[in-house]
This record gives C-alpha cells, structure tokens and sequence, in this order.
C-alpha cells in the first residue's frame, strides 16, 4: 500500500500557493491508519519506550493509537492555555511572531524515554520546542515520528541536528 | 484498577466554582489507559463497526487509541474552520450563543456504523451535534462512548434520548 496515494493535497490552503497535506484521508482508511502506525513505531525495533508525546491537534490521533499499540501512556503538547493543571512552556518563531507550546509538569518523569508523534514536519518549530519541554521535565526523545515531511523546509534536518532520530513516512518535495 | 483514582480535578478550572476533570493523568498511565480503551469498547460486545469519530481534542486521544483497536478507520469532529477539506456543520447552544462542528463531506460514508469518542459528557451539546452530523452524512451513531460522564448536567440523558447507547466509564455527581 502507498500510503502516499492516501493523503489528500488541497492547493491554496490555508492561503494562495500553500499545498496542503491532509491525512485525514489517510486516518479514514482503516488499512492507511494501522500501516502508518506499524511504519511510526518501527524505527524503535521493540525498544522500550516509556511514554508518547503528541502535538496538537492531529497528533493526538496517531499518538493516541501509537501509545495504544506500544502499552504505554500519552502526554499531550498542546498550545498555550489550553492544560488545566500546572505547565512548563517553550516558544518558538513562526513566520511573524512566536508562539508557545505546553506540556504539564508531572506529563514527563525523569528518566522517561519518549516518542515524539506528529502528523507533518515543515520548519520543525514546533517539534523542537515540545523536544525542549520534555528534555526540560527530564526525559528524553529517542524517536520523532512523523507521517509527511516537507524536507525543503528544514524541519527534519534541524532535529537531526539536534542529534534526533526522525522517522517520516512519505515526503513532498518542492514546497 | 479505579479509573476514578486516575483523574485528577482540579477546582475552579476553568472558572470559579468549577470542578475541572483532568483526563491527563489517566492518559499518562499505562495501564488506566489500556483499560479505559477495553472498557469503552466493550458494549460493542464484538459487534463490527466501520469508523471511529473523535471530538475535539481530548477524543482525538482516545479515538486514536480505540480506532486501532478495533482495526478501523478514524473521522475527526472539529471546531469550525479547521478543517481543510469541504465540511458540513452543524451548531449547539453554549450557556452564551452556539458553537459549531464540522466533519468533512467524505468523513462517514453511506451506511457506516460509527463509535463516537470523547473524553467527557456534560451537556452533550458538542456530542448531540456530532450525531446530527454522521447521521446527516448517512452515517449511524451504534456507541457513546465517553470516560467521564456528569450526570447531572444531563448530557448523557439527552442521548439516551436521541435513541443512542452511551457509555461512561466514571459518573462524578453534584455538578
């Protein structure tokens, strides 16, 4: 199965020239989602992980299934505001601006190995702010898994300068 | 393995008087996740669905995890404008005006039977409106499946209402 062949492009989204990569389609087909999993956790060749970290929103989807499969628990990164209990934050530069990134104080134990899941890597801000915040609650990142890497822009090169493994399933180049 | 015991409340979250229900803390347990997955399902009795809907974030989480189990696709219930595809949508009542959800036009096919998943139940506007969604799309709600149900806010009455089954891991009353 190409899982390429199951992720949907929407041109102009969110804005004129923007190529949009939906894996909702992906996520619909029950075959997609589960190879995708199975393709997610494989770099991990049955290590052990003690913990999935996923990054709102569409992170959250795989996470969850990949926590599930892996029998361990999920820690949320969510944007700024948006966890109830107490947080530790991490910005990041976007385009214009910064933005933030949460996760709460007792999401990571010390000495926790952590698989960081998200659906697709562009600049990698985000991804490289959650890696500071659980690095900062004491654990550490030992996979970045990713369905769609967009490679032109950097982001999965910057975490692997961060001495990061990345897994990404499919690439769309030229963007 | 009490799944009560695995959430923790934090008072006056959002706002004063407010008794917040933090799923986090069992989403970070192994076991309490893998158990509450088990539990959410397990009224199906075996019986086969086609698709899991997720609610907005937190049912992203747990849909995630119960879509793998089951070995199904997974169609995300989102807060207007988020999603990139067409949607059809639907509006709900909040204390102060409405809200809106969306799925996109191709999320639920013709026929699906669906397991609709959120981590909470209270008034069950966001869950009434996801119904009348997946149903309008053709789809049949068979399951509602949520952790945490407070009943007095009435949500899950309503549902049973709307002729649906609903489930509820864990019912905190006197809200």
């Amino acid at each position: 199965m190409d899982l390429k062949s199951v992720i949907r492009t929407i041109p102009d989204y969110p804005k004129p020239g923007i190529m949009f990569r939906d894996i909702t389609t992906l996520l619909a087909d029950a075959r997609g989602f589960r190879r995708a999993v199975d393709e997610l956790v494989q770099p991990l060749a049955g290590a052990k992980i003690d913990k999935v970290a996923g990054i709102e929103a569409r992170g959250f989807i795989l996470g969850g299934a990949i926590a599930h499969q892996l029998c361990v628990g999920f820690a949320p990164v969510r944007k700024k505001g948006k966890l109830p209990y107490r947080t530790i934050s991490e910005s990041y530069a976007l385009e214009y601006g910064v933005d933030e990134v949460e996760i709460h104080v007792d999401a990571i134990k010390e000495g926790d190995k952590v698989l960081l899941v998200d659906d697709l890597i562009a600049t990698g801000g985000t991804a490289g702010a959650a890696i500071r915040l659980i690095e900062r609650a004491g654990g550490t990142v030992v996979l970045c898994s990713f369905v769609v890497d967009l490679p032109d822009l950097g982001g999965s090169a910057k975490l692997r300068a961060m001495g990061k493994e990345v897994v990404a399933l499919v690439q769309f180049e030229g963007e």
